[in-house]
């Protein structure tokens, strides 16, 4: 009946576009960025171009000119420091980010079955979001989905990300069906997830409320930014007040804190190590740290709080610090991912 | 609890970001445009604008130059006929096109619920997308969903309306969850919605397959779009096969024609107005029109087949030619778009 009527309706003209329609679907998960190599010249590079971004360093009106100067004289004093950084996390893997990254992309392509295509796209280094645009284009996918891989929306995360992606897609004429998903801070399977993951690795260490305090410890940001009308601290606090409804842990026993604050404005606090310091004070000397900003481990999380804080914390303070992985490749994460995509491309057919 | 969880996790600083998060939902149903006015001094502009998009008229190369030249010189010659055109369609409401297009929204609207407003957009003329965007933009809106009022894909239809946002999201620095609706031309609902609007006027006109033909008439396009890979033929041809699989029609009473050339160059057909002279001498002396490719009654439809084909079909062929209405507001169709949209929606939230 098809092939009938397929027949009946055929112009007299030839096949002209065999190719059938637009082919499948491309996820683009987007992450921030990371160096090629741990080494100061790597480094350099991709610090300058991570700075330049009027997006992570806001200067007044005036002063915007001097945005690629300020990025270099940084990049220049803290390279050596940050490459160090970066050299005590990297594994035979290369950059922590980067191998979770392709991880989690394998992992959802695998959930999404044949139809999908999943890319991992960084806002600063590579894979660049050109390139990727590019491979896509090449294989003539037209439905793309843009994932930034942050659960809570922030100029300097997902602002910058969608702000390259929607230039990109002017500038090169892509006429793609976007979708962009970046309003899952409150999704049910994220929160599931992110739950099951810190009760995993509180069962698994032994911890009690009784004995130990949960800390859920955020990417700060200059408080400017949420004053002029960003989102992230709200979609913070909202995503830990619905996971801790999903924990058996008092919310007395709970805490949290801002983490990796850069340059001297006034950042969203309390830092987090300010929170470590008083509860060492307190007499409390175990905590369960959640990396709740991010998806994938990477320096903030591996080194930050992993080799700095617990320093402080176990060495200076003595106490013991428990680093609960961020979600990177959990099945209940990547099934979640799954779902929003799978929502989405519904939209779609 | 929600709220003891709030206080709970309050960070001590004032609550900086009342407004709430980014409020609402806006969805954007744009359409190709109309003048401001059914005469020449408004039509020569508005033509101006539509012939200089190069996705409509393109040149080669080494001639793009000569776009805005060709664009006035053809605006100059047609803009008095064209102006006569839409003055024979002109309402009390003004633009056919604009005023269904307000009505869609409007409908639309009241269908979604408080959470979502619907605005109209044209690529050329007014509302201008950029107008519409401010307009979102103030309301503090950052969950968008474009849709395109065309259920089939061509290049200089969905695809410079998605050049024109994408380029106007770049440029503005609009960081908004932005999804693009454009794969519906074999939505069930839509098809569902395109078959009863014929059904329905084919009983109401007591037209029957033994004494008439249904004609699915498409706005054509040059070949060398689809020989360059536009899905425009094939999303067509598969709309019109899906929905006559829903009509109690016999196959061989109904086809399928292209309209509205422009220049010199080769166009899909065959031409309307070839079928039409085609039935007259095999003895049809009915035909039902389906202006498949437009979902608002426009020129296109009005004028062109209302008024031009009619008077052909007509006065030189002797035969009574019906027009079956463009979808406009009928509820079966804002019913499709709603489900399009909540779709949407629902992966959003």
């Amino acid at each position: 009946m098809q092939t009938e009527g397929r027949t009946q309706f055929r112009t007299g003209l030839p096949d002209l576009n065999p190719a059938g329609a637009r082919g499948g679907i491309a996820v683009v998960l987007m992450n921030l960025g990371t160096p090629d190599r741990p080494d100061p010249e790597a480094v350099r590079p991709y610090l300058v171009e991570f700075l330049s971004d009027p997006e992570v360093i806001s200067l007044p009106r005036g002063w915007r000119w001097a945005t690629p100067l300020l990025a270099r004289l940084i990049a220049f004093f803290r390279a050596k420091g940050s490459a160090a950084n970066y050299a005590m996390i990297w594994t035979d893997r290369g950059s922590p980010l980067l191998s979770i990254s392709n991880d989690q992309a394998f992992a959802l392509e695998r959930e999404l079955g044949e139809s999908a295509r999943v890319f991992v796209a960084m806002r600063y280094g590579r894979p660049s979001l050109g390139s990727v645009f590019e491979e896509i284009a090449s294989e003539g996918i037209h439905d793309v989905v843009l994932l930034p891989m942050y659960p809570h929306y922030a100029g300097p995360t997902i602002g910058t990300a969608l702000q390259a992606a929607y230039a990109l897609l002017g500038q090169t004429g892509l006429r793609w069906n976007v979708h962009v998903l970046s309003s899952w801070h409150l999704f049910e399977p994220y929160l599931e997830a992110q739950a099951a993951v810190i009760t995993r690795h509180l069962a698994e260490n032994h911890l009690s409320p009784e004995k130990s305090v949960l800390l859920f410890s955020a990417h700060s940001m200059p408080v400017s930014y949420i004053r002029a009308g960003d989102p992230y601290q709200m979609e913070v606090e909202a995503s830990i007040r619905a996971i801790s409804g999903r924990l058996e842990w008092p919310s007395d026993r709970i805490r949290i804190s801002y983490q990796s604050r850069l340059g001297p404005v006034e950042w969203l606090g309390p830092s987090t190590e300010h929170v470590l310091k008083e509860l060492a004070a307190k007499g409390d000397r175990q905590v369960a740290v959640v990396p709740i900003s991010f998806t994938a481990d990477c320096v903030e999380t591996l080194h930050e709080i992993g080799i700095e804080y617990r320093k402080l914390f176990e060495h200076e303070l003595g106490g013991k610090l428990h680093l609960v992985p961020a979600l990177n490749d959990d099945p209940g994460f990547i099934a979640a991912l799954r779902a929003l995509v799978e929502r989405t491309i519904g939209g779609m057919n």
